[in-house]
């Protein structure tokens, strides 16, 4: 019998499939493709390998040696009663790095030149040109998270001359992207000389509530605060107050503490925060299906060799 | 008496004032500044420099013996029949690099990440997220005009990873940071296999009507336009036209035909374009007034000793 080998995650083209099932064929599986986990169904629990998305799918994978999700983030994942112990688990972080700091660029840009109100003015047929604005050059940059993403995003924005980039991990692990990198411990002496704040961390308890009140209070007066990892880390009704304030001058959020934003939340009223709908880092860009795919296959090479994966996720980190 | 100079340049503050006092009052100038030409008045019909900003205060500079104008754009002044040819004419190209490239670079962002239609889907507090965005990552990008501004875009460009960047400029002149400079004769050869076209050049008799409409037409289905140089580059009729049918993907125009933009145009109804009012070197980031002050500073130390100034005019190229 053949091993059986179940993709069911989302952006592939025709030649990525072409891909999977050559590289997948020549190490004997025999590979079927869905849309989704839902379209899956039955077939995910016979299969050996599945390269998926969300957890849910875990719930079929009676057979499952290796879940590789094509997600970057996997609190969902470790979370799941589902995921057993002798389970392989790997996500694509690193696949999201291009298109995320991307976002992470454009939104500090806009935010800087106050571009959503230059929208409105143009909206109104206005012609007011003298806003003043500000520039990425000499702007004092803090990423939290050291990941591809925080990495992409650094080596981006070092080519607009800002004044310093440091960043913020669990371990204090240096890079050479960035001037400084500093344990999560030390981010009370950081905050109050930063004027952009880039959060780019797994959701993870850690991470959890980590921009609390009392932390967005300790940033500078006019400072501006960009999230695209995971909602549960700002205290959401606190940056609400901050922007209504003008304690913070600007912010562009990404990810919320409940999405779909409920229609009701006065959060879609703020004028001066740039609200997205968790679309920063999805698949609809080639690239970052492209390279979750090389990913996925790379490991493939080692998983049939018998050699530790690559992109595992570690359970207890969380990410 | 005094030796007597007059700033009216925009968006000076008190250090910048402060800065210019004590090195012209170092070489014997008495010095007033004024908020703009109209208020000097009278005064400029005495001052033997001048550090303005619009060619009408030309009309009033009966003794200047040196114009600096704060602008990088000099096709007034040069046009203008009150600049005697024994006055000097410096401009401030050079000062406006860091703030119209990240314009630049925010407007190409925008375009390729369809944020547009993002702005308009959260205005409507919906949650769509799966629009099928691009990436300057592996983009062709041509860059018509080379001075600062060019090359700032293309420094800041290439940290985001692009296929190739290339330029193009009146002598086919290389420099470090684009792949290749080409003559603006070979033009037609270039444009189709550019995926984003950025236009920064000056208002000249050479420039004006460039990308009419069979330009526009050569580049591919799908592609982009951006200019911050002068709406005379463009035929704005074709542009509407290429944006409407989806020739064009999208366009983000700082400069027009005709500015402001008359009320009753149908240019602001064009969806994939971001209009935005010449606003993308206004003076209103202070790196930029900080720069042109200190380029009319270095100028003066050579004026006063009778040395060529480094920003001066080229009355017949126009820039």
């Amino acid at each position: 019998m053949m091993r059986k080998m179940t993709v069911c995650a989302y952006g592939l083209e025709e030649k990525h499939r072409e891909k999977i099932r050559k590289a997948a064929e020549g190490f004997g599986f025999s590979v079927s493709f869905y849309n989704g986990w839902r379209e899956a169904g039955e077939e995910l629990r016979s299969s050996e390998v599945i390269l998926g998305c969300e957890a849910d799918a875990l719930a079929v994978s009676d057979t499952c040696r290796w879940f590789c999700t094509s997600n970057a983030g996997v609190e969902g994942h470790v979370n799941s009663p589902h995921l057993r112990s002798d389970m392989l688990l790997t996500n694509s972080a690193g696949a999201y790095g291009v298109t995320i700091s991307e976002h992470i660029v454009m939104a500090a840009l806009m935010l800087l030149r106050r571009q959503m109100e230059y929208t409105r003015i143009i909206s109104e047929r206005r012609w007011e040109r003298g806003l003043k604005v500000h520039s990425i050059c000499g702007s004092r940059i803090l990423i939290m998270g050291t990941g591809d993403i925080g990495k992409k995003t650094a080596e981006r924005l070092r080519a607009f001359r800002p004044a310093s980039i440091k960043g913020v991990n669990r371990s204090g692990r240096d890079n050479l992207l960035m001037d400084a990198v500093y344990p999560v411990e030390r981010l009370d002496d950081l905050l109050p000389d930063t004027d952009i704040l880039i959060m780019c961390m797994p959701g993870t308890g850690e991470t959890a509530g980590l921009m609390n009140r009392e932390r967005l209070h300790m940033l500078p007066q006019g400072s501006l605060v960009i999230n695209v990892g995971r909602g549960s880390a700002i205290d959401q009704e606190a940056i609400k107050e901050c922007l209504r304030s003008g304690h913070l001058a600007g912010a562009a959020l990404d990810v919320f503490e409940k999405e779909p934003i409920p229609d009701s939340d006065d959060i879609w009223e703020i004028p001066n925060l740039l609200i997205t709908p968790h679309c920063s880092g999805n698949v609809s860009l080639g690239y970052t299906v492209d390279r979750f795919v090389d990913m996925f296959l790379e490991d493939l090479d080692r998983y049939v060799q018998g050699k530790p994966l690559l992109h595992e996720v570690d359970r207890k980190a969380g990410y």
